[in-house]
């Protein structure tokens, strides 16, 4: 069929809502039963989208109008598919009981807040926040959420400029009076924002928990809502105040992990508890609503959030490899301000990019070092190429992750361009980013 | 003391031997008593290494030539200290018994192969891997060694033209007769090199054991006798041919893990349990001398080892992270025949950086992805981003890991510079580099 608004129209005649059971003859002619999902304007006009009593969703393209048959309606409560409850209610925010603690809900985008594009198959993200606390009425039950969509994309497209603006709005939202903020992201580069918060915003009033899924919302074994439920627990119940993300604690649905925003790696591609914290326990987990910190954390503050959000983006990460010659690592650092290295083993480079680092020290452009290991701690002070490294210049993070230790350096260069300050800074311990003694 | 050779003349006039127990007035005043070590040719003809009972070793600057007593003469047999047997007796490995298997012992330097300059207290490589043969008599209990040092350095300074030499000579080795061949490696890029070996070798008779130490032998906790010792026992008793990492599996001394040469990263800085299978187990377990091989490997052939040592070193390794932008990409790239980006997630990079990868495919430069996630695989058909980025012609590579990425295609381009076969070159699965089906 030809789309222009048919199926649309022919559903709204026929009183079908999403909820309701239908059941739909393809164009190739497939009978297909299920669930109407709510329509996405991203999907098309002429493609519906039917959750299969598998859980999973299908999106059809219908043969023609008519094809489409209600089978019954929808009792318009909340049911349990697969490990989800998914909502087929609408449940309006504007309903949320105003007595309840308020719940920030600022989103960027990601899977978490994505669905599948039917036409291409590739997942999309959603364009409302609204729909995304909607999609978990049980929130509505212990807050009230504000919702805000500040960016709606694929986290890979994060850029620094962006940490900025979701620092301010972040800020703006707790110091209007929430108890918490959650920002679902996408998973990609979700660490990197994490840490940029964390350098950035001071004097926290409550948590700030990034929050994301592995799998989208229409696949039955989606982390979405069990992340979602679990970071708005946190936000509202929690002494806590501090940048962490939220995330599986382990690939069945068990409990959700509360991991330091400075010391927090994406460490596998697909699994649902990709995201471990490195060089430390994670700070605590939240467990059928119930939460568990069990490691020091800052406490929240009274008086107002400050967002500092001077970045400087000029700031390059080179993992060393062999075949780093003097000459690739000059190009690859040509016109950077700041340069974090992530060496190998104790944070060794080859002995002839030494003199380069020497070089951009003098010319007051810091190169800091950090451990491509991912675990443990650089130490420039075992080998005689890590003496060389430290004689040239060379500022030893200690555990410092590398990821974190390229946004700490973005930071402080946005505050100072005076090499002893920028030392001095980049090795004090500001966000619990790295341990100041760490035996080996 | 002026040094000048006075300590070595007054050792030898008093008929003091490495081995024998003396005591040792310092500069400083300090009594010292211990058992003499060899002495180093690198730590100064004024110095004298002792080893105390602790197991450490001190490097001690006599007050005078007069001032080194000897207590007791050694007995020649090997002594416990702490968890080390150390050999105090000459053993000439020219007395090997001819009638056991040959083990080649092609050393490259590193920790394992080091000692402390007591000067600067920095840990320096040794020259002789006879020396480090005789460091463990226990060798000749069972094999014959053959050793030849053909490298010296620090790991970190091992260069692709470093892996040709060492390539040829592994292959030399084992056509010449050994039963296989044992490297001892630095840590920090023994992975790489172990990929780099495993890809231009074939044919392979025997094991090839890359082997290392995370702690100096001077060090009572040091790995390094009983990483030598299963090494060993792994090249001369198993079926194995492939290349791979013998290294501690736990922080005690339980057993030594067997890592395929393709799949092993270093991810802690100094744990002695430093190096991981990564997306897969390790092939199998060295403990107290016995080999278990739990997992798929291949089987010793007959006929000449090939060593196919055609690297291109023109490759560049790229970690991308939110303030790549498209001009500091360009210039990390420029001058390479090739590229493998470490993405975010599934292998993503910023949208801005895709018209980039097709550019360099149209040019003929290859764009290889990995995830930087470390485990699990790339997947470029799930996001929108990555289906843009195939489009533009990126070669995802599966569970490869990143270095093991940048060496592959390293090797690839030192056969081809068609871009249909490199394609085909990097998704063909040659060493066990990669799973052929993963499921996410």
């Amino acid at each position: 069929m030809s789309g222009n608004g048919e199926v649309q129209e022919s559903l709204r005649s026929k009183g079908i809502e999403p909820g309701d059971s239908v059941e739909v003859t393809s164009a190739d002619g497939r009978i297909v039963r299920g669930i109407l999902m709510p329509h996405h304007e991203f999907s098309g006009e002429d493609i519906v989208t039917i959750k299969l009593e598998s859980g999973y969703n299908v999106g059809v393209h219908p043969r023609s109008s008519k094809d489409i048959e209600l089978v019954s309606k929808n009792d318009k409560s909340s049911m349990q598919i697969g490990m989800n409850k998914i909502a087929t209610s609408s449940v309006d925010s504007g309903k949320a009981d105003k007595n309840l603690p308020r719940l920030s809900i600022v989103s960027t985008g990601g899977t978490i807040a994505s669905y599948v594009d039917y036409r291409t198959g590739a997942v999309k993200p959603v364009v409302s926040a609204d729909e995304l606390a909607r999609s978990v009425p049980e929130l509505f039950q212990f807050c009230s959420p504000k919702t805000e969509v500040l960016y709606s994309v694929l986290s890979e497209n994060m850029r620094p400029e962006n940490w900025k603006n979701l620092a301010e709005k972040v800020a703006e939202h707790l110091n209007s009076g929430s108890a918490g903020c959650i920002i679902p992201h996408g998973t990609d580069t979700m660490g990197f924002t994490a840490a940029a918060l964390s350098f950035s915003l001071s004097n926290l009033t409550g948590p700030v928990v990034l929050v994301g899924s592995q799998r989208s919302s229409d696949r039955p074994s989606s982390d979405s809502k069990m992340n979602l439920m679990s970071a708005a627990r946190l936000a509202i119940d929690s002494d806590l105040a501090e940048v962490v993300v939220l995330m599986h604690s382990t690939t069945d649905d068990t409990s959700c992990s509360v991991h330091r925003g400075t010391r927090v790696r994406k460490c596998h591609s697909s699994r649902r508890d990709a995201f471990e914290s490195v060089n430390e326990p994670p700070i605590g987990f939240v467990q059928d609503g119930k939460i568990f910190l069990e490691c020091a954390h800052d406490k929240r503050k009274t008086g107002r959030v400050q967002a500092d959000v001077k970045f400087d983006d000029e700031v390059a990460l080179i993992q060393f490899y062999p075949g780093l010659t003097p000459s690739k690592f000059r190009k690859s650092v040509d016109g950077s301000r700041g340069v974090v290295v992530s060496g190998t083993g104790l944070g060794h480079t080859h002995q002839e990019i030494i003199p380069i680092i020497a070089d951009l020290t003098n010319d007051g452009i810091p190169v800091c070092i950090t451990t491509q290991c991912i675990w443990g701690s650089t130490n420039l002070n075992v080998y005689s190429t890590g003496r060389d490294m430290l004689t040239a210049g060379a500022i030893p993070l200690g555990d410092t992750l590398s990821e974190t230790a390229y946004v700490k350096l973005s930071w402080v260069l946005g505050h100072t361009s005076d090499m002893k300050k920028i030392r001095e800074m980049m090795l004090t311990n500001m966000r619990r980013e790295m341990e100041e003694r760490r035996s080996l």
